[in-house]
This record gives C-alpha cells, structure tokens and sequence, in this order.
C-alpha cells in the first residue's frame, strides 16, 4: 500500500513499490521508478524530465527519505536508503549508489558517478563529470567544480578516491585526482592531484603528511585517521565488521 | 482574525495567536504554537515532526514573518519579531532570541542557542550546538562548523560573543570561543579563540590588533567598531538608548 | 494560448503575452508583465509584493525559463530569454538585460544593473547595488558583497566590466571596480580594484598579469583569454560574428 497526498500530483505512468509515501503538494513526473518504502515529503517534483537526458527513469531504491522542496531529474539511478535534505537538486545522467546521503540545499549537477554510502553535508555542490568513490565525506559548502578554461565546453570533473573526506568550503579545481583516504582540512583549494592517505591544508592546497598523523582532538592517544577504523554510524553491520578485521 | 489561504494545510491541533497570516499551500503541523500577528508567506511547512526532538511545540513568537519556501521542525523556540528569507531551514532543539533576522538559504542545525537581535544574511550555515550571544551579526555565506574530527560524535559549536561581527564567507571551527565586540574580516578561517574587541583576518586568522583601529571607509575620524555606537537601524528605541548612554 | 496548470493561483491582473506556460502550485502576483513564450516551473512565487519597490511590475521578456522553487519580486525588470535555475531568488529594483542566466541557488539581492548575457552558476549571491557588465560570468559560490563597514547603511555594490571572469567561490569587497576582461581566478578575495584585462588570484587577490597570458590547459598553444574569441555556445548569430571579426 502507498500513501499518496490527495494533493500530490502523480503521473499514471510512474512506478512505485509499496509502502510509499508522497507528501503534500509533491509532483511525480511519468519517467520515475520508485522501489519500496520510498518517502517524499512535500513541493518536491520528482522525474523532471529533460531533453538532456537519455529516456531512462528516474530510479530510485529502497527505503528513500526525500526532503522538502528537493528537486530530481529523469535518467539518474539512486541507489537504497537514499536520505536528502531540503532543497537539494539532483539533476540527470548521474549514478548514486546505496546509502547515498545529501545534505540540505545540495545541488549534485549531472553525469555524476557516485559510489556507496556517500555523505554529503549542507550546501555541497558537485559539478558535472564528478567521480566520487565509496564512504566519502563533503563537509558544508564544498565545491566540485568542473571548468579548466572557464568557459569553455571540455569540462572534467574531481575524481575523489574511497574513504576520503574533504572538510568545509574546500573546493577542488577540474580534474583534480584525490586518493583514497585522504584528508582535505577546511576552506582548501585543492590545484593538484593527492597521493592515498595524505593530508592537504590551504590556498593552493599543499601535501602536510600523511593523514595518520593527525590525532583526536580529545584524545591525542588515537590516530582520527582513517576514520573508518573508529566511527560507525549509520554504516551496515556486515560493513562495520569488515572494517573490524582489516589489519 | 486568522488568515488561513484556502489551499494551506493547518493541522486542528496549531495554536495560533490573533491577526496570523497563512500563505498559499504552506503546511502548519500539530505541534505547533505561533504567537499574534505571524505571517508565513507560500510553500513552507511548520513544525515538521521528528524523532530528535523532545516533544515541544515549535513556538514562535509574536510579529514573525516567515518568507516562502522555509522549513521550521518542531521543538524549537524563536522569540518575537523572527524574520527569515526565503529557502530558510531551522532545525529541532534550537532556542532563538527576539528579534533573530535569517538571510535567505540559511541554516541552522539544530541544538543552537541564539541570543536577542541576531542578524545572519543570506547563505549563512550555522552547525549542532553553536552558541550565538546578542547582536551578533553573520554575514553572507559564513559557515559555523562542529566537527573537530571529522567524521566524529563529538561535535562542539563555536562560541560567539554579543555584538560580533563575522564578514562574508568566513568558516569558524568547531569549538572556537570569539569574544565579544569581535571583528572577523571576510574569508577568513578562525581555527583559534578570539579575545574580545580584537579583529582577525586570514587563513589561519590571525589577530591584527584592536577592532576599534579600523575606521569608517568613508569617514576616517569615525571609528567603525563597536558599531552599536554609530549603527541603529531596526533595534528598539529602548536599546539604542541604552547603547547612546553606554560611556 | 496560455497554459495555466490548474493548480496555479493566478491574479486576474497580471499580464500574459501568448504561449506561456504556468506550472503546478506557482503563485503569480498582480502587478506582473510576462511577455511570449514565457514557462514558468512549480512552487514559484512571482511578483511578490514589496513596500522597496517602487510600483513597477515584475517585467519580463520573451522566451523566460524560470524553474521551480524560485521567487521574483515586484519592480524589477528582466530582459528577453531569461533562464533561472531552482531554488532562486532575485528581489525588488534590478534590471537584468537579455540572455540572464542565474544558477540554481543563487540570489540578487535588489537594486542591481545588469548587463545582457550575463550568466552565473549555482549559489552566487549578488548584493544590493551591484553593476554588471555585458557578457560576465559569475561561477559557482561567488559572492558580491556591498558593506563596507558591516553593518553599516551607505552600501555600495562592485562593478564589474564586460566579459569579465570570475572564477568559483571569489569574493569581491564593496565598491571594487573591476574591469573589463579581467580573470578573477577561484577562491580570491578581491579587495582593490583591478584594470582592464588583468588576471588576479588569491587572498588579497593580488595582479599576477594579464589575462592573455592563460593558455588553454587541453591545448597550451591557444590563449584562454579573451574567453570570446574561442567559446560561443549558446549567444546569438550576429553577436558571435561580430565577435569573430574583431581584430
């Protein structure tokens, strides 16, 4: 069984599974297929379909949670336990795995590859041609941007490594190659590529060591990085145990 | 008298003050409590429910105006005379003074306690647990960050003192205590407490000497700072002449 | 013909040319004069009315794209072809010319001058009294700031000269006069004015040169700068021939 607004305006052609539930004022475009459990809060409008796309659905897995007055477009594939926040946009041709978190106005551009469980927090924005890994962390208002020659048409995107976190208002140049487990320190500008496990800090941003070398902040016994080896939540057990028995 | 626009969704259960103002389509749910002469423009949603909350009522107090597309959780307490923008989001558990004023596509997080009179312009980002005394002003896009590791648990909100000013684009890290009658100058990262009446600039800021050095652009026998010896516009009668008495 | 969803509230004396299309739950004001061609998304709000203004209607020209979740007020006045992103806001006394585009997220504040074919990215905020040329761009995150004493009421807005560039997340300082041609490179802090066809960057952006000197980083044998003589997309015929036969 869906729940459905009487004031929601679904198209007859999109597909939902059950246990859906589409909130107030919330517009549903015919090129969306929805898994089950899917919540959408209200003024949201959901599938806009666009010329730029390539006809397939809008796709949305499991157990989604779509915040109020969030935007997504038709030809984008979310993977299950998709959560945004409010007023994000998602526009089309861009592959989100599982787990995939969006924080409030969020805007993710298009021809994205986002692998699973990425967190983004509030005002993150990824440029077209973003190439995310898996378990990585956008802290507020990061920017991905995508334009060598602004303008021009030959845009490339960041491509950011598993496990990496790239901290508050950094942004990263087009193209850049980030590593897995790397740490990007607050308001950086990230102008070069970034080897595994190294920490980058300033304007432009300058390799400082290896993560592992910072510690937490309350307790300088334990190494902060990388930080799957101490923090947990919200992560799948199978997951959580898998990083338990890594060397 | 109540003015409820026909398509707004009011829940039977929203206490409302007299002279209230619903816009077109927006959503007011049960737990809320709104105070005389509030208006609340199209497309927001009111006291949205959430399990992180502690069972309190949104409360907002008299004179509120609340502009279009704005989301406001349940169990948050903001005083008389609240203005927002457009595109606003406030959280749950957050305790704003009178006379708070909210830039558009702002946000707060939750957890906050504001002081009376704060003012944040547009695309301001304030963080869980950030601590904002009176008179504070946040300028565009300025960003009050919490989490010393992140990703961590424990997160810690700046401390901010009455009558600071932090200017555009500045990020303040988790934990920071800046003083009172401080003045953060645009793009600056403060990673360090700040002692009151001092002015900081760059990134990392550093303390470049007393606020009352600068001095009016166009005016240099005037010193800018503490601007609540030459600045009045919109404070109550009562507060400006305390401020005209202060020696 | 016109096409007014159903659902849109429309006042009976807002003006239509023909061919416009109103989408779900948008709300147009009275004192609106849309031309031909006009297609507004849902969840906009249009018109709104403003005691800043000065009495004029919201006008704007043929062929407007204005996408959902955006807010227009009254007196202001925007040229032929106008594209918004969502979640936008643009408020009262600004004349935009033709060719406007406005990124999702993004702001004008008010009493702004516009040149045409201007265009901005995702979550650029444009202060009050800001002046822009013809042809500028304005990437993601940039911020046009205009209070030289925060806070203070003598605002006073940048300038900006014609094909101007400024690059993500820059800042400019009140009143700096930039001129035409100039490359503002990402993450700068612009804090004097800075002439015709000059290059800046960083924090104070400081002249690092002339524009002409950025070659293209695809193809180092071509100059990236003037922009106009090698990136056309999207600007009329006679305005890229007229810019193919400069010397």
């Amino acid at each position: 069984m869906n729940t459905i607004h009487p004031t929601a305006i679904v198209s007859p052609t999109a597909q939902f599974g059950s246990g859906c539930n589409i909130g107030p004022y919330t517009v549903v475009h015919g090129n969306v297929r929805l898994g089950d459990n899917v919540t959408i809060g209200p003024f949201c409008e959901i599938g806009i379909p666009t010329l730029l796309g390539d006809g397939s659905p809008l796709a949305i897995g499991d157990n989604a949670l779509i915040r109020s007055h969030s935007v997504l477009y038709e030809s984008s594939s979310l993977g299950r336990n998709l959560v945004t926040g409010h007023h994000v946009a998602i526009r089309e041709l861009t592959r989100g795995g599982d787990g995939l978190q969006v924080g409030s106005a969020s805007d993710i551009q298009g021809h994205c590859e986002i692998g699973d469980y990425v967190r983004t927090h509030r005002g993150v924005h990824i440029g077209q041609k973003s190439k995310i890994g898996n378990f990585v962390w956008l802290f507020p208002d990061v920017l991905l941007t995508n334009d060598p020659n602004p303008p021009c048409d030959d845009t490339i995107g960041p491509v950011i490594g598993d496990f990496t976190v790239v901290a508050s208002k950094s942004t990263l140049l087009p193209g850049v190659r980030i590593g897995a487990h790397v740490f990007i320190s607050a308001q950086s500008l990230v102008s070069c590529d970034v080897p595994d496990h190294k920490m980058v800090s300033g304007i432009p941003a300058k390799i400082m060591g290896d993560a592992s070398m910072l510690r937490m902040k309350n307790d300088v016994r334990v190494k902060a990085y990388p930080w799957h080896k101490r923090f947990f939540r919200g992560y799948p057990e199978e997951i959580v145990c898998r990083w338990r028995e890594e060397p």
